[in-house]
């Protein structure tokens, strides 16, 4: 019996969404959660202790310089993921990354040339794309199910009410859009499998100049058109409606499914509730990345993947400061 | 005891809408249902003696000059709304007319002009606006149930089958946003109490040149942005979905309430459905303008209300031709 290899991961930040990983890093066979890093020695001791993690670092830096660590999981603020992404894989370390993976097209390719050149696994944390319920609502629009696709709805809106979140600061990659805005768009783009020929929207902009609210309209080759709205100020809704000529998809948790979780077809006027067993939620993002750097299978979410998110995303916003839509390029 | 006075009513063409109109106009003690016209004989006859109606003309022109008629439902193609209203008030008959008033703010300035100068009452006949269910989510959101209004989401869609329908001709003023879009654009425009600033949105044209499916976008003054979905080749939907930051209310039957019918206000994390009885859905439209005419009540449809909504669907199918948002006037 063949040896198994051990992942050990390091932990770059003690953000809220690294308790996400922990778990799966836990029950994974091949994963090993060895490190945390902190700027402040107190918050690197205090996580952990909390959470039993044997290794801990007072910088950035030193956990990089960390010759056991082999895979970091990059939950910094959004204007950081590329700058630290990068000095990840320079420092020989594969990467997870939370979405988005960088807050521009321009770091992006600088992100995607890094990997290239040091031969390192970078992949975006989009946990609901490793969902079954996901492959499983890709699948039934692929196979016809609610036959020519049509509209994509999109809802991911709640209430944020810390007022030091980082969400709020323009300058950390903050707004609404890169932190909820960005499932529906993904989610749209993935069932079409096509990316947008043009994008338009609106925005409530708060005070500290992030978008607190975004209403949003993508057109999608073939003419399938998708809207969508994304906010900060806004009661909970989670919520993805797929329409097609023949039928519609209902998904109550598209976004964050549980391992037991439903979903609701339309068709020929009867309606059918299907019900899902999935893996946990974040254990697919951490398998993907073992099996990529173990046994060398493409990540599920491609660098050009993360691209195409990451450009109607910046265009989202660029339709919002020149007040017209924006066309992008046919990829 | 004061002699009730009956209004005669004339049933121009013998469309399908018009069984809508019949049972209220039974129903009414004010109103009398005397005569149908058809430009065909046999389809006059045939109607009056299916419904026992009194009196049937085999021309539009023989009702507007049967003088015991004094209000015409003009229930015609769209792009004969404004003519005709404008004959039947210029041989001193009352108009309902079915939506959309007329197909461009020009014929709708010709109109209220003649309305003016004949002393005419004449409104549209959006039935859902005199709904006990409609009233009550505008009271609830100018008293600030859902908080500050932030978004409203509209559908209405289905699948229309029938291949000689007059809402294929773009000649008759086909499509699908004059047809049912009107509905959440009218229901958007009421809840705000404003007019849009600017609209833009995407149809799929059908062969015939009509817009078979269009999905738009509203921005309000104050931010507020609508989205909506309109469609002849989409399964059924309909459905209104108010949002302010503290609430949220969900209409399923916004547009053809029942007499029973609910709706759905969630607000601080919880979910409460609110049963609604109201009349029966057209005898609303029949008593507004029995007291317009009669006690000289303003109708609950202004022209400018009407005015505004054909104002947006004209800017809609702009911005499809022109392939931008247009801007339109604040009023």
């Amino acid at each position: 019996m063949a040896k198994i290899r051990h992942l050990r991961w390091g932990l770059l930040s003690t953000a809220r969404i690294n308790r996400a990983l922990i778990e799966p890093l836990r029950a994974s066979k091949n994963s090993i959660l060895s490190a945390v890093a902190s700027r402040s020695l107190d918050k690197a001791v205090e996580f952990a202790k909390e959470w039993e993690i044997p290794r801990y670092h007072s910088s950035y830096e030193a956990l990089l310089a960390d010759p056991e660590i082999e895979v970091i999981y990059n939950s910094l603020p959004n204007s950081m993921h590329a700058e630290w992404s990068i000095k990840a894989m320079q420092s020989g370390k594969h990467v997870l990354c939370e979405k988005p993976l960088t807050t521009s097209i321009k770091e992006l390719d600088e992100v995607i040339s890094v990997a290239r050149n040091t031969g390192m696994v970078i992949t975006e944390a989009f946990m609901y794309r490793h969902h079954r319920q996901t492959l499983l609502v890709k699948q039934m629009v692929d196979q016809g199910d609610i036959g020519n696709l049509q509209l994509i709805r999109g809802s991911f809106c709640y209430t944020n009410t810390r007022s030091n979140d980082v969400r709020f600061d323009p300058a950390l990659g903050g707004g609404c859009l890169w932190d909820v805005g960005c499932y529906p768009i993904s989610f749209a783009r993935y069932i079409t499998g096509k990316e947008p020929l043009e994008v338009y929207g609106h925005q409530v902009t708060g005070p500290t100049g992030v978008d607190l609210l975004y209403a949003g309209q993508l057109v999608f080759p073939g003419g399938v058109i998708s809207q969508f709205e994304c906010s900060f100020i806004t009661p909970f809704k989670a919520l993805m409606e797929i329409t097609g000529d023949k039928g519609r998809i209902i998904i109550s948790e598209p976004y964050k499914p549980g391992i037991k979780t439903k979903l609701i077809i339309e068709r020929d006027g009867q309606t059918q509730t299907i019900s899902i067993r999935g893996a946990k939620l974040y254990h697919g993002e951490v398998e993907d990345l073992e099996n990529a750097i173990l046994h060398g299978k493409p990540p599920q979410i491609s660098h050009e993947d993360s691209r195409a998110n990451i450009a109607a995303i910046e265009a989202l916003h660029k339709s919002v400061s020149l007040l017209k839509p924006i066309s992008l390029p046919v990829i």
